[in-house]
């Protein structure tokens, strides 16, 4: 299992597991369960962005015939919590419960219905009479973090989970800040300084399925919780705090998803479910509605971002100093951890920079709450330095693809920042083992025509072109905090079943794993039947979120191959008499050291099952990681910019991305380009807009404006191979990367068409429009 | 974990972990399943006991709106195996296939339907035109194997699945024939030799739930069969093989079981099921009706039963000569095993008895099909030797207590026709470790009033009564055949998921397996959240038969406690700085050496999970054994015999059982009483009534006369402690050994009555009346 073993299953683009039953309608979504006797339950959200609950009356919603429970902060458990799906203790202020007296954003939620159907649902909702306190609202970040902003945060049993600065008094979620080397030393004996301040916008991830949970009792009166989760082992921990009974008592069970991104790394739905399935002892569905998922739900954090960079005589750069503002909206969900990574996934790629200085500031206002979104909080600081690198390479006059190569981190190399930003638990290790950035630029800048087309501008009308470009990195999973697990059993044909705690959020990480798994076999992937995930049944996982799947729950899976692989070696060698070291695995079967096929994997399977010394061959593995492997990229856009309108269209995308081994290259290139399209919607169209009184007024996919099939250009990936030898087979991850690349690469190729920097987003017409007449 | 152990939780009578839910109706069965577009299956049966199938029209009933699908031996692939799900090979003759273009009994498949409700798959049954060759038949098992029987199996293919004598051609499923000693010596140096012919009756499992399969796909396509199975990973090969598609393409779930008996160890329903599935791509449903339960399914083989036994001049047992002819209906499920079982099972409990000769011969006849049924030919057996026993004692003039008290075996002891019987494979001891039938004896003799009772005969009117008694033993598991494995992980607040592919039919062996791995790791039973059985996600176990759950799957789930119970003390040592051989597990806590908690499983739980060098705790293992520790059982029987009427009432039954360790001793009674009064049944009441062509007369409760509640006297459980040092805690088998009793108990107490031996099993009012009458 060495870089130079011929893979025969890994790294090939084997049909997604899941394809026909995709492609058929035949999938099981959480909605698909039939139940019967389900009931249906609503949320009643706050019309205010602030305000206390004075007066709350439920009597006639209670007295409809139909409504069988009525939830609000009287009659349910004041846990404090969060709603952020991540490790133990959750790294984010515990500054929310299920239920409260207060509300902090429009939408917040004030009480739950669960009645026969949805119609009587929503009208048991327009029964409930509330009273409101209204109070004066915040919505700006540094406003909120000024002196007299209204306090979001006044409960006493609010409380940091981790340690970590933290008032909730003066709307401060979080707050973190680290240097290394000396920034204004540098900044002072600088030949040049670059400063811009950016602002990145708030963002719905926009998932096809939204957020759905189905409650449902086992026949000894366990809750079964299914749902449309990225956590279900968090999700489980998280539903039995809120209801105050013991995890045992749940059970989560994760059926097919559509679409995560982050949002369902959120535990938002399933403890109201809950508690409306344990108050009534009937099965509850709970589902956004679309618009529910933009007010509701949680959002990408917006940024104010403020970098300045210092060049010496020689054209090096010698500081960076960024300084985020983060606007969390009306709770601290990943408050510390997103702002943390605007510097911990960005700052390392050029460190080789001595001087680096990082701080973020969370902080609360009635807005929609922030979350775990793809990218998580790199995609903000990306866009700034990406703008100030390319803005640097225009002032000194050298090519910025070259710029990048001066300065980007190497294999071998070690990140200061990445270790002063917290992530320097004892025992994490960031150093880079595997880094194709070059091979990335190169193939990159060939592949979109740079030397042909970089400065050239050409014009058609009032539409001018331009190109431009940013390198990236990601990490892999969260270094000694993520784990995964897995299981894997012989069947008696030689198939195997694999149980993992990992979570197939659609991105097709399950024919990952069974792919893994299948090499370390040496069987076929159709070998490899793989069930994810259900807290009964499959081994812990932390779940899918921060890139970890192929890399760590399949570094779990390899281990367990391997440990089953053992087992079927040492049966082999007692059925045949062979020498255990001269035995291996190929095609179904063992094989000798001349490669000949001595007993199929379906004779040992019959073998230790039934005939001689019977035990079930089953490997079982847990895995963490001390590093984070960062995945490499280097992104170029090609953009026509129309001067009359400000429209601007994105002609052609070329990410080219080092991703270790491409388990399998399809689903890479599908991660890769699924990423792009929503960073390019990101950059050009999607938005949220509030009216003053902070309600979102465009709560749709039209009115948000996600980009459909006919506004994507050729989006073309480059898998650029290394090999990562902390990672299965090689293999490091791909799925967040690519959402960082769009705002950087799309805004340098408008500067380079057109001559403008734009430095908020999103680059709508208006805002490509006035900064052309200002220009 | 040894014998000087206090144990904890093994021991208790702990309540049944799915008792609320079945006293609620909560409890979910195949039948529970809702699934949306179910179509239903009928199979029509033969109305002739032996015939070919000359022509067969199917068009009408394909024809009927509403039918989707017709089978027969036409359009369903020929596979020849056996409906029993035993070990692989299957030992059982291979005779069967899922449609053949013969019939051999009353009720033999000859199509299948699947239609969009059950009553239009009736109509289309009625639709379909058979035109059958008659053909001579033979219901005598003597006659069957006699030079002129109608050849019942013909089919060049069918064949024996392991060496056997086996002729089809003349009726004969199996043969078998022993001997240790030289028997013949023995008679001719016999002080009194004793010789009786026995005849044992047909019967049905009679389980609440009759057998009942529920074909569907996953969303791959993958078959998932929810059945009613005592043996989930038997019923994936059978259905697998009789599908012609790979073991990984079929997963069987096993629901909440309605009993089984041995009746749930064929596998019958599921492959036609799964044909129609199959064929319809849509899920089907297919249920026996209570009369196909009695025409169609398993029952008890029908024995003829020559024994003669030989006494020395001391008043010792010399010889055992038992000669068995079977009757095993149309096919030879368990043609060989059972046949066995009626030697394996009964002589070595006289195995002080020098010289013993075995012979069995299993017949094909055109009856229904014997198959497995608790006891599995010991029931037979005992009643014959019971019943030879008590006549001898009576002959000899001394106390059959004291007859059984100094032949039977004791511990330290071998059986060496146990060892002939073929159960002497390589590895297998038979030695007895425990054996606690001195105490069963005293105490039973004691409860039953035996020394104030026996040869008494008080009589009231018309109406008198007796005592009798016997002496039984069974076995635990088939040594080094069967198999079970068991994994088990540890969550967040210190309780596990066991996860086992043994399978509770409603005995509350989930409860034992619970109560095991609770005693292990220090925990309360409700704490293990058992889960069993599917073969995707649970570990194999040969299933539930044999007696085998508690001993066999038990060890499995020991060890795996062991596992994780190491894995657990290492985690905590590493936690607490204690020294891990100073650690012990209870209360839920890591202990230390002074029995103080140091850490709760809960922190371990945390802590491993979350923490530090984080893993799933979790242990795997899987468990054969070299013996078969049998359980020793002794009854008594109080019975009052109306000497007009002939009818027997029961008045008190009194069974003292040495199962080693009782694991949840209120089960273990359970089992113990449910075995009685099947046992009172078989012994009083319950037959097959047929014509002279085959036919059932009698296929329902009330005809075939199961006891109802009214019929059943007190049943009073001894439990009499032993420690088996092979078994888990001390544990040996409790579920089959209690119907080996009432017919030799009943036989004897009449015999002690009213002077008259029934050899003729059941013991009706007309018998009974005979025999009275020929006295």
């Amino acid at each position: 299992m060495s870089a130079e073993r011929d893979l025969k299953v890994v790294g090939r683009s084997v049909t997604k597991l899941d394809a026909l039953g995709l492609a058929c309608g035949q999938a099981r979504y959480t909605d698909d369960v039939v139940i019967p006797g389900l009931l249906h339950a609503k949320i009643l959200g706050s019309p205010h962005p602030h305000a206390r609950i004075v007066a709350l009356d439920t009597s006639r919603a209670e007295a409809l015939p139909g409504v069988l429970a009525v939830l609000d902060h009287r009659n349910t458990p004041r846990v404090m919590r969060t709603t952020a799906g991540q490790g133990f203790p959750e790294p984010s202020p515990y500054d929310y419960t299920t239920f409260d007296d207060k509300v902090r954003f429009v939408g917040d939620r004030v009480a739950a219905v669960a009645a026969q159907t949805e119609a009587i649902a929503c009208e048991a909702l327009s029964l409930i009479r509330v009273e409101y306190e209204e109070l004066p609202a915040v919505f700006d970040p540094e406003e909120a973090l000024g002196p007299g902003a209204p306090v979001i945060h006044d409960e006493p049993d609010a409380r940091a989970a981790i340690p970590v600065e933290y008032e909730p008094g003066r709307n401060l979620a979080a707050h973190v800040k680290v240097e290394v080397g000396d920034v204004e030393r540098a900044l002072a004996a600088a030949e040049r300084v670059f400063t811009r301040r950016f602002t990145v916008h708030m963002a719905s991830h926009a998932m096809l399925e939204p957020p759905i949970t189905i409650c449902d009792f086992d026949d000894t009166g366990r809750l079964v919780v299914r749902t449309s989760t990225q956590v279900p082992f968090h999700a489980r921990r998280i539903v039995a705090q809120a209801l105050q009974i013991p995890v045992r008592m749940v059970r989560v069970v994760k059926p097919r998803i559509g679409g995560g991104f982050g949002g369902k790394q959120e535990v938002m739905l399933e403890p109201v479910c809950a508690l409306l399935a344990w108050r009534t002892r009937c099965p509850v569905r709970l589902a956004m509605t679309r618009e529910e998922v933009f007010v509701t739900a949680r959002t990408r954090h917006a940024q104010v971002i403020d970098l300045r960079t210092a060049v010496d005589g020689g054209g090096d750069l010698t500081a960076i100093d960024l300084k985020v503002v983060m606007n969390n909206g009306g709770y601290g969900s990943h408050a510390l951890t997103v702002a943390c990574n605007t510097g911990s996934k960005v700052l390392p790629i050029f460190n080789r920079v001595p001087n680096q200085r990082f701080e973020a500031t969370t902080a609360y206002t009635n807005l929609p709450v922030g979350g775990a979104y793809r990218g998580y909080g790199a995609t903000q600081g990306y866009f700034a330095l990406g703008v100030v690198v390319d803005e640097m390479a225009a002032a000194l006059g050298v090519d910025v693809v070259d710029l990048w190569r001066r300065h980007h981190i190497r294999a071998g190399e070690t990140s200061p920042i990445f270790a002063a930003l917290g992530e320097g638990r004892a025992g994490v290790v960031m150093t880079v083992d595997s880094c194709g950035l070059p091979e990335c630029l190169d193939r990159g800048a060939e592949a979109i025509g740079w030397a042909e087309k970089r400065g050239r501008r050409p014009r058609d009308g009032s539409r001018v072109r331009g190109v431009g470009m940013v390198c990236l990195m990601q990490g892999s999973s969260i270094p000694e905090v993520d784990m995964g697990a897995a299981s894997i059993k012989l069947n008696d044909d030689g198939s195997f079943n694999l149980l993992v705690g990992a979570t197939d959020l659609g991105t097709g990480s399950d024919t990952v794993l069974a792919q893994i798994a299948a090499e370390v076999l040496g069987v076929g992937v159709e070998q490899v039947l793989v069930y994810s995930s259900d807290t009964d049944l499959t081994p812990f996982d932390v779940g899918a979120y921060a890139s970890s799947t192929t890399y760590l729950s399949g570094g779990a899976v390899q281990k367990a191959a391997a440990d089953a692989r053992r087992q079927i070696l040492a049966a082999a060698a007692a059925m045949t008499g062979a020498s255990l070291e001269e035995l291996d695995l190929a095609d179904g079967a063992v094989v000798g050291p001349d490669g000949r096929p001595l007993v199929t994997l379906s004779e040992v399977a019959l073998h230790t099952l039934y005939a001689h010394n019977q035990h079930q061959v089953m490997g079982i593995a847990s895995h963490i990681s001390h590093r984070s492997p960062p995945p490499f990229s280097a992104h170029f856009a090609e953009v026509e910019v129309d001067e009359e309108t400000g429209v601007v269209r994105v002609l052609d995308y070329v990410a080219a991305v080092d991703c270790g081994t491409a388990v399998n290259p399809k689903l890479a290139e599908g991660q890769t380009e699924g990423a792009v399209v929503n960073g390019i919607g990101y950059a050009l169209t999607e938005r949220y807009l509030f009216d003053g009184r902070g309600r979102v007024l465009n709560p749709s996919f039209g009115g948000y404006k996600i980009p459909c099939a006919a506004d994507i250009p050729p989006v073309r990936t480059i898998l650029v191979s290394t090999w990562e030898p902390t990672g299965p087979f090689g293999a490091k991850s791909v799925s967040e990367i690519g959402i960082n690349g769009p705002l950087p690469a799309i805004a340098n190729a408008i500067f380079d068409a057109v001559g403008v920097r734009l430095t908020d987003a999103p680059f709508t017409p208006e805002r490509v429009l006035s900064a052309l007449r200002a220009r």
